[in-house]
């Protein structure tokens, strides 16, 4: 069997997913590539998280073809394999309908930078995608959901690494990281961030942060000047 | 001892209620119906669930009559027995007074289909029910409510399998399956589908989906071009 | 020591509402009387729950005075003593601030009666009290919650067994029932139809039930007519 | 290894934060003073709650300089010496991103006095901060939040003996006590208090406690007069 760590790692992502009540019955998935050999490892679709094992993730390569595994890998897997081609730095992909970050996905509005939790972790904006056309709807549906990704940051001029997590418009969240474990993190980070946006704009419309903070907030983590946690 | 494999059924459906947070006190109640002898199981009226036991359960027929049990039956035993009569590929039924999507049935909406999670399960908006006449309130009340159900579905020209749930009108959800535990499925994503509507709705009141992805999420899942899950 | 198996109740019946997520910290309290000794036993002041046995119950007599036990009675104890003099039906009361239903009790609104989960067990909107006079707020303010509670019904032309729960205007909810355990039972009912009361007229702020379904509704579970439940 | 005692209670009150809802990942964080030897115990900056143990908490003293401990103090460190140093009757500091005390941070609003809840712990409405001038933001940002809260409270007219919370505008609340078992109960209360004035403006926007109902909550806890709890 290969890819023994990487299972037990993606594996137990879609547990965390669970435990941090992002997901219920069987929505969401989580996957890692491991880059040297260009495969990835992804949740089994439609699989209960009861009985999931680290032994049950599939293992495809970056044509989304199985390599090795007993089940279906997730019907999200294309959306997944657009990231890891698109974006060279990510290393895990999550996708969830955690309730909040999918009720701004479903009214099509990219989540506002109102707060530090927001600017601690996503540079910008969490940017919706565009409607996908009709016919690329209906073929190959979920590879054009990665390309309305990669496409919404090209045209907003936001990189992966800034901003980890996009809203697929009418659908939900995905988020993605350096590693499958911080993918799961910024799923966390995004789900709160979304219901404190939501509430801050009932309590005052026009909430907007000052951009001198955004900028100081996202530098104490990121970057060279960073000096949150243990280095 | 007659059907205690659909009794132990039956009682699981019922705690997986709370499991989900569907279910607080006695509120709710899940039956299954075995349907080449013509029998219901459904749960007793008004039993804790701290101590349900599959022997708890209530036999009944299609006439609503006690077969076997100590206890009387749910008192919406008629408006599951109604559902099983009118939807002959109905194996199981699920009442709860889940917070969301009892919230819309009190505001007397039907649910709109804006995300792919709603899309993924129910094929159209969930709908209400017409306001039932007072006379019929006064009289068979409960038989009132399944037919006030099969109604909204003949009148709107939806069926039973592509939308597996309705909210009756000032009251709360009813879901069902093929099997009960299908039912109880159904319910848990009825509340998460209400939920997430209500605030899309907050954040964008003209939210709705593109009619070309509900049918993509749908045909995902159900139809002969389903491709989720283990086959 | 009097009362044991009063004081194990109301020992059982606060940590219920610990349990139920009715109260966090030391807020709220719950209390029961032996109407033929005119005694009430009712949680100490400010005490832990996590600690909370049945002996640190107080015992106290209609006029209020300590007759058994370690600790001070809850600062409430008044308002509990005027509810149980003037409503001779009741047999526990409890005193909690969930959320919603304060927030209801801080807006200064009645509960209003929108759908069946409210009907099944209070009969009518749940009132809020009148603004308290100053002068009463500054002296025995206690004692005049409880007599403002005691008004309302009054005023209103309700009656404590058809609708046990009020809501103390700014302060918060109320509720009573023939034994501490089904006053705990109101408590979780009335924040649970608070909160989708809220929720319904968020999505229809001209929500009403039909009239007919209340009585319906009401009458399925209590008068000569009732047929929920087991009997 | 020094002030072992306090060690063991910051690292139970950060636990404390998490267990309490208040918390997720590492965000968050609390502190105490021993104010005779001018130190400050406070939680490591980004470790994980799962495996803290109350050596790993670092000691700083009031210029802010590491005199023990293995790890990098909070990032949050210098808000704390701040309020330390401004307010003399403080034993202990709580700060977190709790979701709904947030959502005012980032409507930039102050928390208003619409209930006893509110009122039993917080004497007036919970300041939000002024903005903090760029310049600051940029240098010296952490010990600008302190400065902020000081400023709003002198601004105010309020005390934070009668107050113990604010929210720093755009970031989240901020919370202190005597010793910092009462600091983490404040943002218990502050985040309750904060849900239900959301909910309280959503039914009424006009909402408002009367004076006399704040006055006579607020001294039963506090001062000469108190009567709540145990003496």
């Amino acid at each position: 069997m290969m890819l023994e760590e990487l299972k037990e790692r993606v594996c137990a992502a879609n547990l965390a997913l669970v435990k941090h009540g992002l997901v219920v019955l069987t929505w969401g998935n989580a996957s890692a590539i491991d880059r040297e050999r260009g495969l990835v490892v992804i949740k089994p679709s439609g699989v209960s998280y009861d009985t999931m094992r680290p032994e049950d993730m599939v293992v495809v390569d970056l044509e989304g073809r199985v390599v090795e595994g007993r089940f279906r890998p997730s019907s999200d897997t294309p959306t997944h394999i657009v990231l890891y081609k698109a974006f060279p730095s990510v290393g895990g992909v999550v996708h969830t309908h955690s309730t909040c970050a999918t009720a701004w996905a479903q009214a099509a509005r990219s989540i506002p930078n109102l707060g530090t939790t927001h600017a601690d972790v996503f540079h910008t904006d969490v940017p919706v995608t565009a409607e996908i056309p009709d016919a690329r709807i209906r073929d190959a549906y979920e590879e054009a959901t990665g390309d309305s990704i990669v496409e919404a940051f090209r045209r907003l001029g936001v990189s992966p690494e800034e901003t980890p997590a996009a809203l697929a418009v009418h659908h939900g969240p995905f988020t993605w990281g350096p590693a499958v474990e911080k993918a799961v993190e910024n799923a966390v980070t995004l789900e709160a961030v979304a219901e404190m946006a939501e509430r801050a704009l009932a309590l005052n419309p026009d909430a907007r942060m000052n951009p001198a903070m955004t900028e100081k907030h996202y530098s104490r983590k990121h970057g060279p000047a960073a000096y949150y946690g243990q280095r």
